[in-house]
């Protein structure tokens, strides 16, 4: 069973996702994620996994076997359970709640492909899509508070299967991160009326030294305080609150942005490791003013470390300005 | 020149450290921290690393030469720069201040070990007498407002030389952990006249699940929200804020606790990866009542990912219950 426990001291959540410890990984440190010959990802090792919950499928192909382009299944290593109403909470010196939520792994492709470089721009349509569609149904459950979308590509940036994938977690609250960005956003929206990304996007494209890439509907940027070397962020230039707000054109236009990014990121470190997130806005957030969704690209080319557990402040030896400058210059 | 710099949404401070490019791991993925043959940290390399700070060093042998047992330097690739009266601060949307700190390195054995678990007690305690030493001569330091003791053991725990050593840094301001674990500790004291560590300590003995170790001394318990598999703190049983108070008797219990959670460790997992952290009070902060210092041991056979960083909470899939459990069963 897992669970949500809060430590005392700090005020800090985390999900003791007891379960999980039947994974292959547990306690032994793997070399390799590879799980050559037998990838329960693939195409034809549908019965491996468990029962789809959304497909993009060529017609008239069934559920739960090949003929599917992109794949969605709950995680078979939940480390949150979707059972019950809401979680059950106990409070006193040590609170802690049921571990009730959705986690789900968005399959990329139906080949064994292990870099999303090698994608068309039209499969990162399709991976998209999967995004929008399911943010789009698990926002009308009520029991969701905040959707996160995140991908760990490479052993050293937590993946535990090469075939690419990425996941999506649905949680009963609004987790540290999330909370602290969007109620700064809010704060500065009150004191300004305006959208903090809306003014980052300004200032960046006015300055320039930190542009990665821009077409008519996104830009690339690297932050100005970024947590890890070649850190990039992707934004829509127009204001939108929700990822899953965006049209068939956004989509397109974003396929076109993350897979040139990609493509430099590879040309800057070969096969880099990097973890990627969407922040869009909470399920029942009245956020449509001040916030503005993102997708935050981490490269995972140095380990959080002593430093940054003990501090919560990152050492980062790449400035984002440099970073910019080689990303901006990297082939597509 | 390095920087701190504050993210203009989330408030989040990064260092950035671009003279630590040159640092040999730089962009390309190291496989093995290893420098065989050619160590900066051993007996006769004293020429490799900046001039020493402190040793222990058998009389009468003389400064920067061999005859010492633990040898402070500073970090040869610094992420703060100790030149400067204060930190020299820009407002305005990207505020950010100019790198000033101390980045020293304390290299714990003169012979090339990489575990410490080869370590007999007696190096323990010098080791810990050399945190002491430098805990107590940068206090006196008034630019510094938090000073800050780690150690990276292992590749994926962030080391980059195996030769076994750790770091300590001294911040002109209290960091995000240090000051939400101070702030809520302070809470704590005001709602209740308790110190939270005292509590933690006296509700964990009478429960026992969580605890590892005990000693006149010393306790380690697996805490009951971990952010990370076996994670362990070692806390002082007796109330007390800072470190550097510690009586040379305090420092032989904790050698010989802090040594046999290592070699516990080792026992469930052969050369465990973890990083450890010394939180101790704030230079200049009143805290004795209501702060108590600790050891947070960090074990790292899972790494954070995209989950984590998106969300700030950790996926953890040991519970506290086993982990300590495991440990307890340990040999030493």
């Amino acid at each position: 069973m897992s669970e949500f426990r809060q430590d005392p001291v700090t005020g800090r959540w985390v999900i003791i996702a007891s379960g999980r410890a039947t994974r292959p990984w547990h306690i032994s440190v793997p070399n390799n994620p590879a799980h050559a010959g037998c990838c329960p990802f693939c195409a034809g090792s549908e019965a491996m996994t468990p029962p789809e919950v959304w497909a993009h499928r060529d017609p008239p192909t069934e559920a739960n076997s090949p003929g599917w382009r992109v794949r969605v299944v709950p995680n078979k290593y939940p480390a949150l359970e979707n059972g019950g109403e809401r979680p059950s909470e106990t409070h006193g010196f040590y609170p802690s709640a049921s571990g009730l939520g959705v986690h789900e792994v968005i399959i990329e492709t139906p080949e064994h492909v292990v870099n999303m470089s090698a994608l068309d721009a039209a499969q990162f349509v399709t991976i998209l899509g999967a995004y929008r569609a399911r943010l789009t149904a698990l926002k009308n459950d009520r029991r969701w508070r905040y959707l996160l979308i995140y991908k760990n590509h490479g052993e050293r940036a937590g993946a535990t299967f090469d075939h690419i994938h990425s996941q999506l977690v649905a949680l009963p609250v609004v987790p540290r991160e999330a909370h602290d960005e969007i109620n700064r956003a809010h704060e500065h929206f009150e004191a300004t009326g305006r959208c903090i990304f809306c003014e980052i996007i300004e200032r960046e494209r006015a300055h320039g030294e930190r542009l990665v890439l821009t077409s008519e509907r996104f830009i690339a940027l690297c932050p100005f305080a970024p947590r890890f070397g070649y850190e990039t962020w992707i934004l829509p230039r127009h204001h939108v609150a929700s990822f899953e707000q965006s049209s068939d054109q956004d989509l397109a236009a974003l396929a076109e942005s993350l897979r040139d990014f990609i493509l430099k990121l590879n040309g800057v470190s070969d096969n880099a490791p990097f973890n990627y997130v969407i922040h869009t806005a909470p399920t029942i957030e009245s956020s449509h003013e001040h916030y503005h969704w993102h997708m935050e690209i981490l490269p995972q080319l140095t380990r959080a470390a002593g430093f940054e557990w003990g501090s919560g402040v990152h050492m980062n030896s790449v400035s984002p300005e440099d970073a910019a400058r080689l990303l901006r210059d990297a082939p597509v």
